[in-house]
C-alpha cells in the first residue's frame, strides 16, 4: 500500500523529535498503522540552516502555506506554535481537504471552535493529543476511554515549568527567582517565561480538557488564571509543615450552577498521588461518576515525549483513512500478520535485584562465608542488615539487598548457601524492581 | 438514527453496573456516540430471580447462545466470566457477524488468538478494555496513545485483591491470613481466592498487556507466576526499613534475548509512584522509547469502574459502525451540535478551602478579633499555627487552613481583616484543593 505523505510545519524541538521517532520506529509504526508514514516535505524559517536531525529525502521550504496547498501531502503536522501563521496554515490545509495533526494548545484553545467546524464540514480530522500534557494520552483517555462516564471534575499539573520551579523551591528552600534562574539554565523555562509561570499555558490546556470532559465549547477567555510568581519559600515550608505541597493546578469542576475553570497555585495533601508528581512531570487526575478517580502521568513536554503524541495522532489518522472501520485499531495493537515471534524468556534468564532474608549462626567468619558465595557467583550486595545479636550459640537474622543479577546465578548461590552448616532454615527471596 | 441493540450475557456485578451506567448517563453517552445504545436482551442463569438493577424493557432469557444467534442484536457484551460458556457464546456471536465487548481476561488471555482471527475474518470488532485494570483505559492508551513508541517495559499493580492484602499487611503489621480474612469480609477477596492471590488473574492481564505492547501473540502459558501467600509480615517490615514497599507486580520487559513475562511479589522503592498505589487500586507504569515513563492509575475492579470500560468499548464500536471514519471520534468528545451551553462560573462563585498567612500584633484579643471576622462570614478554621512569639511590641505570623467556602465570602473576610489595625502587611492566600 502506498505511503501516507506528511508535511511538517516547523522543525524545532518537537518537529525534529517527530522526524527522529518516525525514522527510528518506522518498522513498529508500520506494523501498527498498516502503512508507511513518510515525511515528504517540511517548512522551516531558514531552509539553508544546518539542523540536528536528518532531513534527507525531505523537500525543505520556507512556506507553511505551500505545504498546506501541496496536492501530494495527505496530512499536515503543525508544529510552529503561536496562533497566527499556524492558524492560517491549518485552516488552509483543512480547506484543501487535508487532515491535520497539531501540538499547538494556543491554537486549539483560541481558535479550535472555528477550526473544528471547518474540519467537520470538509470531512477531515484535526488531531491534537500533543496539545495537552505532551506524551500522556489524556485527550484519548478522556474522550474515548471515559466515554461512558459523566465527568465530575479534573485537576492537572500540566505546566512542567511551574512544576519544576515549585518542586525545586520545595526541595531546596530556594526562593522563586533563584528557582526560575535554575529552570532557565536547565532549559525548563524560556528566557521569556511569562507564558508558563503566569499560568497562561496551563489555562490553554485546561480549556481543551474541560471542553472534552463536559461537552462545552472551547472558551479560554472564561478561565481564571493565576501564576506562581507570588509563591514565597516560607509558604512552601508552612504548607509542608501542615502536610501539604504547593502545586500549580488546572481545575475544571461541574458545580451546581455551572462550570469552575481555574488555573492557580494550590495546596495538595501529601497523601494525594498528585503531590508526588515532581520536577517537569505532568499528571491529570480525573473524577468521573462510574470509574471514580483515574490518573494519567508522564512527560508533559520535550521533543520526543511530544513527538510520541504527534505520531500517535498520525497513526490514528492513517488507521482511519486506510482500513475499514471494523479493523481500524488492530485487536493486539499491531496488524494481524505482523505479530513477532519473540521468545519469552524462562525465569532463570531474567535479570533483577533481590531482597534476601536468612538465619545464620552468630559466630566469626559466617558473614565472610556468605559473602564469598555471592562474590564467587558475581552477585554484588548493596545493603546488609543484621538483626538480633544474641549469645554466641543463638542465630541472627541477615537481610540483604543485592544488585541486579541473572536469576539462575541467584538460584545457584542460594543452593550453596542453603548447604552451609551456618545457615539454618528457609532463605526468603523476594525480587526487587527498580522501575527506572 | 436507529438505536444500537446490545445483548448482555450476565447480570452480575459488572452486568448490572453496565445497565446502571447506560441508563444514568444515557444522555451524555448519546451525545458522545451520536446514537442511542439500548440493552435489548440479557441472558442470566435464572431469569425469574429478583435483581438489584432495573431490567424493564429487557428480554430476559437463560441462554447466551440465543443472544449470540439473535438477528436483532448488533453487539454482544460478554460478562459471564470463565472460559467455557463465554468462549462458545463469543465465537458464535462473531460467526454471526456481531461485534463483541468483553471484560473477560481469562477468555482473551487463553483464547484471544483464535477469537481475533475469526473476528478479523468476519470483519467484526472484539473490544476488551475492561479485561485489564477495570476502568483504567490502559489498553487504549498503550494500543493507540503510545503507537509511535517502541515499548521497552511495563510494570503493573493489576490485581486489587493482592494489593489490598499487601497494603493492609503494610499498614497494620497483620499477617497474610488475617489480611486475607479481612479482604474476604470486605468483599475484596473471593471465598475461593486462589485465582487472585496465586497471581493467575494478574498473569492473564499481563499476557494481554505484553501482547499489545510488543506485538507478540497471546501466550499465557509462558508467564512465570508467583502469588503472595509466602509474604511474611516481617519481610514487609524489613522492606519498609530499607525504604521499600512489597507489591504484587506484573512485569513485561524487552530483554536482549527475548521477552520477560512475570507476575510475582517485588520490592518497590518508596519514591516510585507505584509504591503509593494502595488498597484495591491499580496502576500500570509503561516505559517507552519516545515518551519515557507514563503511568495510568484507577480502580481495577468493581461494578461501575469495570462498566466504565465496557461502555467506552460500546461507544467505540458504535462510533466505528455509525459514522464515516473521519468523524469517528468527535473533536471535542461530544458530537458537534450537542455541545452544552453550561455557564462558566466567575472566580467569586467557586468553592474551595484556603491557606492564609498574615502578620498580626502580639497582644491579647487579636486572635479573637480575627476569628470573629471569619465566624461572621461563615468560614470555619481547620488549623491555626502561630509562629514567633516575640516581645509584646512585635508581631507574630499566623497561618490558617480553612474549610471550603465560597471565594466571594473569603474576599469579603480578607477585606475586613486587612482593615484591622492589628493585622499588618499583605495577607497571603493560596487555595487548598482536597482532590477527593
Amino acid at each position: 500500500m502506498k505511503a501516507v505523505n506528511v508535511g511538517l510545519l516547523g522543525l524545532g524541538t518537537v518537529g525534529s523529535g517527530t522526524l527522529d521517532v518516525l525514522r527510528r520506529n518506522a518498522c513498529e509504526i508500520r506494523r501498527r498503522a498498516g502503512r508507511e508514514i513518510r515525511v515528504a516535505a517540511a517548512a522551516v524559517r531558514d531552509p539553508s540552516r544546518k539542523r540536528g536531525c536528518d532531513t534527507g529525502g525531505i523537500a525543505l521550504g520556507d512556506s507553511p502555506l505551500d505545504i498546506a496547498n501541496d496536492p501530494n501531502i495527505d496530512i499536515v503536522v503543525e508544529l510552529i506554535g503561536g496562533d497566527e501563521i499556524a492558524r492560517e496554515a491549518v485552516l488552509r490545509a483543512v480547506d484543501n481537504g487535508k487532515h491535520v495533526v497539531t501540538a499547538n494548545k494556543a491554537l486549539i484553545a483560541l481558535h479550535g471552535n472555528a477550526i473544528f467546524e471547518n474540519a467537520q464540514r470538509r470531512g477531515v480530522m484535526v488531531a491534537f493529543e500533543a496539545a495537552v500534557a505532551g506524551g500522556i494520552p489524556v485527550i484519548k483517555s478522556v474522550r474515548e476511554g471515559l466515554a461512558g462516564n459523566r465527568i465530575e471534575w479534573l485537576a492537572g499539573i500540566i505546566n512542567g515549568t511551574c512544576n519544576y520551579i515549585l518542586s525545586a523551591m520545595d526541595e531546596s528552600g530556594m526562593d522563586f527567582d533563584a528557582a526560575l534562574r535554575d529552570a532557565q539554565q536547565l532549559g525548563y523555562a524560556e528566557a521569556q517565561p511569562e507564558f508558563d509561570i503566569d499560568g497562561i499555558d496551563a489555562a490553554h490546556k485546561l480549556t481543551i480538557l474541560a471542553s472534552i470532559a463536559f461537552g462545552i465549547p472551547l472558551q479560554f477567555a472564561r478561565v481564571h488564571v493565576e501564576g506562581i510568581r507570588g509563591i514565597a519559600a516560607e509558604d512552601i515550608a508552612y504548607a509542608r509543615e501542615l502536610g501539604h505541597r504547593i502545586k500549580h493546578l488546572a481545575l475544571a469542576r461541574r458545580a451546581p450552577d455551572g462550570i469552575e475553570l481555574r488555573a492557580h497555585p494550590a495546596l495538595v495533601a501529601e497523601r494525594q498521588l498528585l503531590s508526588g508528581v515532581g520536577g517537569v512531570m505532568n499528571a491529570i487526575l480525573v473524577h468521573a461518576d462510574a470509574v471514580g478517580p483515574t490518573l494519567y502521568y508522564g512527560a508533559g513536554a520535550g521533543g520526543e515525549p511530544t513527538a510520541s503524541a504527534v505520531v500517535a495522532d498520525l497513526v490514528d489518522v492513517v488507521r482511519a483513512i486506510t482500513t475499514d472501520p471494523q479493523n481500524r485499531v488492530p485487536h493486539l495493537a499491531f496488524q494481524p500478520g505482523s505479530l513477532a515471534a519473540l521468545p519469552i524468556l524462562p525465569i532463570g534468564e531474567i535479570e533483577t535485584a533481590y531482597y534476601l532474608r536468612m538465619r545464620a549462626a552468630n559466630r566469626p567468619g559466617v558473614l565472610a562465608e556468605i559473602a564469598r558465595i555471592f562474590g564467587d557467583s558475581g552477585i554484588s550486595i548493596d545493603t546488609l542488615l543484621q538483626k538480633g545479636r544474641g549469645r554466641a550459640d543463638e542465630s541472627v537474622t541477615i537481610i540483604m539487598l543485592t544488585q541486579r543479577t541473572r536469576e539462575r546465578s541467584m538460584d545457584a548461590a542460594l543452593a550453596k548457601l542453603a548447604a552451609l552448616d551456618s545457615v539454618a532454615g528457609e532463605i526468603v527471596r523476594i525480587r526487587m524492581e527498580k522501575l527506572a
